[in-house]
């Protein structure tokens, strides 16, 4: 584990480490911002943060205005890459696949099956590091991420629910099955057999696995110019189907992007707060 | 005055220009946060940033996480590009000369006299533009900045306190004539006559011009990577000497870049606030 930056931010420390990664076959990055509290030696409540399409470890870094209210409530953020990288990693032909479109899954279809397993990647080897090398209070670990990054936070908040205590997104693709970016993302890394495709989408996950959660917070911004892709309401029936409560906020007037996100970037953190201190 | 980018940003709006500058003889960029108070029609109290070396009008509106403290405030923040920019303008050998390397002066030496006015820029032009088509308090504008944009705030407002009311900076280059940074530039923008230098540097304005504002804030990160180059306690000596109120605040651990201007932008902006609702 190689520091390659730190910068002191609100007494704590914003960081960026590159490991060599058995999962992706490579050496790939990764942000954690450490609160003061983190850096005396307490134990903290962390959330894995996971990019959209085309982002790297730094977007939302930089971009989401988290570390404040992080630093405040004394919250590890920990922020991986959005795929494999690589020469020797697989492009695809547009930046909604291949390198900064990895889709928070484990490809099985070649070329991409030999790098893309970003799901092994966070839930087992990302999420162990950060255990093993941080002071990480028990049970406390959340997810949360933004349009394909909201999609990898529902799904593996529901494929993994011992591992993710919270969950929450913006402007998550909650039907990638049902969608061009999803589909087009998932014939090429799982193939053309449907089946495979819905162990990796929320609202069928939703359906199947059943509530798993004392809420989950999404919010999404009704001027989203991907609206098509993200089927808020798919996920919202899912959701009633089986009790999940779902607190679903729609914003008139915000996009996609960032300064959507940094606007309700505080009410993520403090939801999560909230869910990760009770037991 | 063409609007080439708009996001809503907590209920304001954080919109780029892009205007045909005479004084840059080019085409140029600004950002503007409009708190929506102002999107209401209510005139507000405004704030000029200007930005460091190689940085552009984007840099502070992505990076510095102001928008937040500046809607619940109601102040309207503009952010020019920190040089002229085009084909035909005159590049530099090095980032820290000519395109993104503007130091708010008017050069008066070839080939950048052509383009590089930035000072008439900002002071007269875009002064006058924001105050034709937004609605601003009358006496209650301020200016701030980063670096050498820490230098460009300082020395525009002790040039021009009529127009500016408050003044604050970041890791300021205080004595440009005195730092590597500053004698490049002004040798190539002024010419080698150093008596022309004087007129925009800080600790020498300071001198001459005496105590003009209430009081006048600095933050320094004592990690600094360009320390040398800041002069900090230069521009202490010239306040102390003409009665002129200074906060230097110095912070263990911080360095140059927007992870430490993030952690007080707060401050700053409720110092101008202060500073502007007080007659």
């Amino acid at each position: 584990m190689e520091l390659v930056q730190h910068n002191r931010c609100f007494d704590g420390e914003q960081r960026v480490y590159q490991i060599q990664s058995k999962a992706l076959k490579g050496s790939t990055k990764f942000g954690i911002f450490l609160p003061k509290q983190a850096l005396a030696g307490q134990e903290c409540t962390a959330l894995f943060y996971l990019a959209g399409l085309t982002c790297t470890e730094e977007t939302f870094v930089i971009k989401a205005h988290a570390q404040k209210i992080a630093a405040k409530l004394g919250i590890i953020l920990i922020t991986p890459d959005t795929s494999p990288r690589g020469e020797d990693v697989a492009k695809g032909d547009h930046w909604d696949l291949g390198q900064g479109a990895g889709f928070y899954i484990n490809a099985i279809a070649q070329p991409w099956a030999e790098h893309y397993q970003m799901e092994s990647y966070i839930v087992d080897e990302l999420y162990t590091l950060i255990h093993d090398e941080f002071l990480i209070q028990d049970n406390s670990v959340g997810i949360f991420g933004h349009s394909m990054g909201g999609h990898g936070a529902l799904t593996l908040a529901l494929k993994y629910p011992e591992k993710f205590k919270s969950v929450s997104a913006f402007a998550p693709i909650c039907a990638p099955s049902q969608c061009p970016w999803g589909e087009k993302a998932f014939s090429h890394y799982l193939g053309d057999d449907r089946s495979q495709w819905l162990k990796h989408d929320a609202v069928a996950l939703m359906e199947s696995k059943g509530a798993s959660f004392k809420e989950i917070l999404i919010d999404q911004g009704l001027n989203d110019q991907f609206y098509t892709q993200l089927s808020p309401a798919l996920f919202e029936q899912a959701c009633l189907k089986v009790n999940q409560p779902l607190i679903l906020r729609e914003h008139e007037g915000y996009d996609h992007g960032y300064f959507f996100i940094q606007t309700f970037i505080e009410d993520h953190i403090q939801f999560h707060n909230q869910q990760l201190r009770t037991s």
